[in-house]
C-alpha cells in the first residue's frame, strides 16, 4: 500500500483535526468503513477495566453514528474491526506516571490498537472516536498510524464545588469531556467560606451547617471516583485550610481563630476566618477528619489548599500570638508553615502525599509534597530547584475568560523553568487548569471550561514544538462540537439562556450582539459589579451567558487584518461588510425588546455602541474602497467613539472595537498599531 | 383592583400560552415578580409527598428563571409568596379518579393554590409555571384566576420499550413532559417479539435469553415508579400475550404452540408465535409470573395486551386443535377468549384489574375490565353499551406522523360515543397517546412524542369545546420551547442529527431542505422500504431527523391561502417569495455536500424536488402579480412536476408541494381545491 508521509506535524493536524495533536503521525490511504458490523476484538492482556472501557467506547461510537445498541460488539473472534492489544492492565488505584502511551495503526481493511497498559488503550480510543468522519461510503476513519504518548503525566482539570455547587450529573459530562481530550486528574475543590460540599460521617455537621444542604454522600463520592477510574482519570480531593474555611466553623467553630459564631460565607473574596494552629483539637479533628477521607479517596495525593491566609484572626487572637512567642514563630507564614508541617504529618500517616498551593513551599517539608503554582513558572522553578515536585495552574485559569491562545501559550517549562537541568525539569509534572467557580452554575459551567480546556489539554499532552494558533483554533472547533456528542452543554445552554433574557425565540437579534461579546477579564467583574456579587446572586445576566471568546470577533479580527495588510482574499471584504451592517442596524432590531426584558435592557448602551462600531466600520471601508483619506475631524470623532466602546459596560466587552480601530485609523491613513492588542 | 374578565376562552388562550387550556380563566390586572426571594408556604393538609412536589416545583422555576439554589425556599411563615392549600393528602398508589382539581388565585402581592389533594396541586403548580415569564420589572406571572379540572380520569402515554429499548433516563425526562401537560398515566409496553425488557426474578432467561442485556432492573423500574409517584403519574405495565409474545419463548420455548426453537424477533409486523392457551403449565408460568409483576407495579391496572393473534401456531399444533374440538371452541377468537378468561383469573387474583386491547372484548369477561381501542371510538361506544370501560388510542398514535392538528380532532366522545347515555358516556375513562417504536431510538423518541402529545393531553384535559386550531398551535409553539427546559431533546436533537447526516457543521442548506420535509404517514415507511427494516437498521437517515409535523410548512401553507385568498396583509409574498427563493437555490447549495455523504445521499433527488418547486411557485407568483394567465402549456409541466414532487422520496413527503400547487393552479385562473389535503 503506498503511503503519504506527511512532512510536517502541522499537515497532519489540518488534515486529521485530533486534539490533543499526537506525537506521530502518518498518513495511509483509503479508509476504514464503520458500519454496524464494526466489532472489537481483545486479543492482549485482559482485565475487568478494559471491559467496562470498551463498552463506554462502543457507546460513544454508536452514538457518533447512530448506530442501534443490538450491534457494534464485542467479538470472540481474533479478527475484530478493531483489534485491541494491551500488553499488561493498571495498577488497582491509578498511578501518576502510569504509561498512557498507545499505537493506533488504522488500514482500509481494520484497526489495529497496542498499547502497554489499558490507561494507553483508552488514549488510544479516544483518537480513534475523534478520526471518525462522514463519508460517501458512511461513517468512516482515514487510515493512518499514529504513535503517541502525554507530554505531562499530570494534566488535570480541578472544579471548585465550593463556591457554587456542582451537580455530580455535571461533573460526570465534564469527566467525559476531560477524557476526550485525553487529561487524567480531576481536581475537586471541596470546600470553602461559601460550602463545604462532602458528608462527613465523623463530624456531621460540617455538611450539615456548612452547605445549605448541597453537598456530595459519600456514595456519591464513590460513584464518581468509579465513573473517573473508568475513564482514566485520578481523583484528587481538596480540603483548603487554614483559610477558605468559613464554612467549616459554621458546625464547629471551635476549629477557628476567632470568637465566633460563624455563617457561610455569602460574598466572593479572602476572608478572616482561619482554623487556630495552635490548639492540638484542631490537629486531633484534622487527622480523624483527613483519615476518613483518605479511606474515601483511593488517590496516593491530597491536596490541603493552604492559599490566601490573611492572617487577621490569627493577629487578633492573644492565645496565639502567645504561642506563636513560645514557640519562636516571628509572623503568620512562620505559622502557617508550623500548621503545614504538622497537617503534612497526618497526611503521611493517612498515606498520602501532600499537595498544595505555592503558599505552602518551605524548605521544611519533606520533598514528596508537590506544589500547585498559582504564581507561574519562575515559582515553580524555585520549587523544582529545591527538589520540589510542581504543577502549573497559573496561565490556566479559565475563570479569567481568557481567549484559548492565552491559555495555549502558557507553557510550564518556560521563564526560569526553561533551565532548569533535565533532573530539575522532571519535577514538573505537568498542569492544571482550574474553573474557580464565583460566576458559575450548573448552567454554564461547561461554557466556561470547554472548549479552551481542550487547548490547555494539548499544551500538556502534545509535543512542546506543537502551537500553531490557527490549527489549534481551527481543531478546537471542531473538538468543541465532538464535546457536544458528549452531552456538554458548553454551546446547548447559549440559546436558551437568551431566549430566557430576551423573554422570546426571537433572539437574532441579541445573538448578532452576543456573538461578539466577552465577560470582561482577570477580577474586573467584582471589581466593576454594581452591587457585591454573592453567592446567592442569579447568573442568568446576559455577561453570564456570553462565551468566554468570541469566535465572530477573532474572524473579524483576521478579516480587517487581511483587509489592513491589503493582502485580502476575494470576499473577505464583502463578509466584514456584511457583518458590520448587521451590526449597525441591529440596534433596531432589539429596540422594542428592551423594554420587555429587566435582564436584556442592561445591554441596551452596549448594543447602541456596537451599532456605532458598524456604521464607523462601514464608513471607513468606504474611504478606503475610494483611496480618499478620512477627514481628521471623523477620524477624531470615530477613535473617541471606538474608545467608549472599549469600554466595558455591563460588565462585558465588545471584542470588535479594536479591529473597527484599525478599519478606521486605516482610512485616515495612519499606520496601524503592529497588532490588535492581546486579549 | 380592576379587573378585566375576558369574554372567551380563546381570548385567554392568546393572552397565557396555557396548555392544557384551563376549565376557567379570569384575568387580573398586574403581575406577581419572581425574584430569588420568592416563597412557599404550606398552610393546609401535609404529606411526605408533597415536600417532594414543591421541591421538584422550586427546582424547575429555578431552572426557568436561572436562580440559584440557596434562595427559593419553601418557608415556615404563613405568607409567603405563594400559598399552597391542599384539603387532603392522595391514596397511598395513586388511584383512577383520584380528584386533581385546583384554584390558583395570582395577585400582584402573591399567589395561592387550592386543591382538594396533592394531586391537584401538581397540576396547578405546572400551570403557575406556565406563566411564568420575561418582563421589564424581571420574571414575572400575570395576575389570573384559574379554576380547572379535567374532562377525562386516564390520560396517558405509552411507550413501546419493546420493540427498540428507551433507557430509562429517557422515560424519566418523558414523564417530566408528561406531568407538564398533565398526562397522568404512563403505559410501559415491557415485552414484545423484539425483546422482553423487564427483569424476572422467577423467570430470569425471560430477561438473559430474550433482551440483547437491554432491560430493566426491577430496582430501576422501582425507580421510576417513585419518580412518576412524584409528578402524579400512574405506571401501568403491559405484558402482550398471546402473541406479540416470541422473545418470551427464547428461554421458555414450552410456552410457545410451536416446536421451536425461537430467536428474538428483528424484524417489524405480525408474526406467528403465540402462547399455548391449551397447556395448564402455560398458566402456571403466567400466575407466577403475573405475580412477581404485580408485586413490582402497585397501580391498580394491569395490561395483558391481547392484540393481533394471527393464529397461525394454532392451526398447525395438532393438540391445540384437538382441545378446541373437545372445548367446542369454534375457532381462534374462541381460543383466544378461552385464554382471556384464565388470565383474567389470574390477574384478578392478584388483586388487579385487567385491560387490554379491543381484541380482549367478549361479553364472558366480567365488566370491570378496561379496554384500550385501537380501532376508534364506535368500538369504544360498544364496549361501553355492553359495560365496559375503555380508553381511546385510535387516533392518538403518533408513530403515524399525524399533524397535531389531526390528533387534536380525535375526540373519545365522537361517533357511535357521542350518543351514549351519560351513564355508558362515564365508561370512557380518556385515552391514551402511543409511540410505538419501530422506528425510534433514544435519539429521536422524544421528537415524535413531543410536542404533538401536549395537543393530545389537550384533547383529554380541556373542556370538550376548546378546539380552536390555531390557537391549540400557537400555544404549542410555546409549550415545546418549555418542554425543551425539561431536557427533552424533541428540539435539541435535530440540529446534531443533521450535522452528523451532512458530515459537517455548515448544515444551513439541508436544515431549509428538512425543515419542510416530513416523515411518510401511517404505515408507508414499511411499504416504501427498499428493503425491510429491523430493530438493527440505524436510525440516522434524513426521516429519522425530520419533524413529524413541519411547522414552516404549515406557516407556508397559511401564507399561501391567504394569497390564493386574496386577503393576504403586507409581507406575506415577501416571505413566501423569499421561502420559494431559498428551495429554488438550495440546490446548488447542497450540491456539493451530497457526494461526501451516503446519508445525505438519498435526498438528493428530494432536493431537486424541492427546488423544482421553488421555480414553479416564483414564476406562477410573476404571473399573479402580472395579473396574467400562465399559459396552459407551462400550468401543465407544472402540474406535473408538482404531481412528481408529491410523491414519496426517501421516505420523505415534501410538505409544501399542495401549497406550490395551489399558487400555480392559481396563477392559471384555476378554480383552487377548496383547501389543501389535509396531511
Amino acid at each position: 500500500m503506498l503511503c503519504a508521509i506527511f512532512t510536517s506535524v502541522v499537515e497532519a493536524q489540518q488534515s486529521l483535526n485530533l486534539m490533543p495533536l499526537p506525537e506521530k503521525v502518518q498518513a495511509g490511504n483509503g479508509r476504514l468503513v464503520i458500519d454496524r458490523t464494526f466489532s472489537v476484538s481483545l486479543a492482549g492482556h485482559h482485565e475487568a477495566r478494559l471491559d467496562r472501557v470498551v463498552e463506554i467506547f462502543l457507546g460513544q461510537l454508536r452514538q457518533q453514528t447512530g448506530m442501534p445498541p443490538i450491534d457494534m460488539k464485542v467479538t470472540d473472534s481474533a479478527s475484530g474491526t478493531l483489534v485491541i492489544q494491551a500488553a499488561g492492565g493498571t495498577k488497582q488505584v491509578q498511578e501518576l506516571g502510569e504509561d498512557e502511551s498507545y499505537k493506533l495503526d488504522i488500514s482500509d481493511s481494520g484497526a489495529k490498537l497496542k498499547a502497554p497498559t489499558t490507561l494507553g488503550v483508552m488514549r488510544g480510543l479516544e483518537t480513534l472516536l475523534q478520526l471518525v468522519r462522514t463519508s460517501s461510503d458512511g461513517f468512516a476513519v482515514p487510515a493512518v498510524s499514529i504513535e503517541d504518548s502525554p507530554r505531562f503525566s499530570w494534566r488535570g482539570l480541578m472544579i471548585d464545588a465550593g463556591r457554587h455547587f456542582i451537580p455530580l450529573d455535571v461533573l460526570k459530562r465534564n469527566l467525559d469531556g476531560m477524557a476526550a481530550v485525553k487529561l487524567n486528574v480531576f481536581h475537586w475543590h471541596l470546600s470553602e467560606n461559601q460550602g463545604f460540599r462532602i458528608e462527613s460521617k465523623k463530624f456531621p455537621k460540617l455538611q450539615e451547617m456548612g452547605s445549605d444542604g448541597l453537598y456530595y454522600t459519600q456514595n456519591e463520592v464513590r460513584d464518581l471516583i468509579k465513573y473517573a477510574r473508568e475513564r482514566g482519570i485520578r481523583v484528587v480531593p481538596e480540603f483548603d485550610m487554614p483559610g477558605h474555611s468559613t464554612a467549616w466553623f459554621v458546625g464547629y467553630p471551635e476549629l477557628a481563630s476567632g470568637p465566633g459564631p460563624y455563617q457561610i460565607e455569602r460574598q466572593w473574596g479572602v476572608f478572616d476566618p482561619a482554623m487556630d494552629p495552635t490548639k492540638e483539637e484542631t490537629y486531633k479533628f484534622l487527622d480523624k477528619f483527613i483519615g476518613e477521607m483518605a479511606g474515601l479517596f483511593p488517590d496516593q495525593f491530597f491536596h490541603i489548599g493552604g492559599d490566601e491566609v490573611n492572617g487577621k484572626e490569627w493577629d487578633a487572637n492573644p492565645k496565639i500570638q502567645s504561642f506563636m512567642h513560645v514557640h519562636g514563630l516571628k509572623d503568620n507564614n512562620d505559622l502557617q508553615a508550623y500548621f503545614n508541617q504538622r497537617v503534612q504529618k497526618i497526611v503521611a500517616k493517612h498515606g498520602k502525599t501532600m499537595l498544595g498551593w505555592d503558599e505552602i513551599l518551605r524548605p521544611d517539608l519533606p520533598k514528596d509534597i508537590v506544589i500547585q503554582s498559582w504564581r507561574g513558572p519562575d515559582s515553580l522553578a524555585q520549587a523544582a530547584k529545591q527538589g520540589y515536585r510542581g504543577l502549573l495552574s497559573s496561565g490556566y485559569y479559565v475563570d479569567l475568560m481568557w481567549s484559548a491562545e492565552r491559555h495555549y501559550a502558557t507553557e510550564p517549562q518556560s521563564g526560569a523553568a526553561a533551565s532548569l537541568t533535565p533532573e530539575e525539569q522532571k519535577r514538573i509534572l505537568g498542569g492544571e487548569a482550574c474553573m474557580w467557580s464565583e460566576y458559575v452554575s450548573p448552567e454554564n459551567v461547561d461554557s466556561r471550561i470547554w472548549p479552551r480546556t481542550a487547548a490547555i489539554a494539548e499544551r500538556l499532552w502534545s509535543p512542546q514544538d506543537v502551537r500553531d494558533v490557527n490549527s489549534m483554533y481551527q481543531r478546537m472547533a471542531v473538538t468543541s462540537r465532538w464535546l457536544d456528542g458528549l452531552g456538554l452543554t458548553h454551546n446547548s445552554s447559549y440559546d436558551p439562556m437568551l431566549r430566557r433574557i430576551a423573554g422570546t425565540d426571537n433572539i437574532a437579534g441579541l445573538k448578532a450582539l452576543a456573538d461578539v461579546l466577552e465577560p470582561v477579564k482577570d477580577y474586573t467583574r467584582e471589581e466593576t459589579a454594581p452591587a457585591p456579587a454573592t453567592s446567592a446572586s442569579p447568573l442568568n445576566r446576559v455577561v453570564d451567558a456570553v462565551r468566554p471568546e468570541s469566535a465572530t470577533a477573532r474572524q473579524f479580527t483576521d478579516a480587517v487584518n487581511e483587509l489592513v495588510g491589503g493582502a485580502a482574499k476575494p470576499g473577505v471584504e464583502a463578509r466584514v461588510r456584511e457583518l458590520l451592517n448587521r451590526w449597525r442596524d441591529n440596534q433596531v432590531e432589539l429596540q422594542s425588546q428592551f423594554e420587555k426584558s429587566l435582564l436584556l435592557k442592561e445591554v441596551a448602551p452596549v448594543s447602541q455602541s456596537l451599532s456605532a462600531l458598524g456604521a464607523a466600520g462601514l464608513a471607513a471601508l468606504d474611504y478606503l474602497d475610494r483611496s480618499e483619506p478620512a477627514p481628521a475631524a471623523w477620524v477624531t470623532a470615530q477613535l473617541a467613539l471606538v474608545e467608549q466602546a472599549k469600554k466595558a459596560q455591563a460588565q462585558l466587552l465588545i471584542m470588535v472595537a479594536p479591529s473597527v480601530e484599525k478599519l478606521v485609523q486605516a482610512s485616515a491613513g495612519q499606520p496601524a498599531p503592529s497588532s490588535v492588542p492581546a486579549k
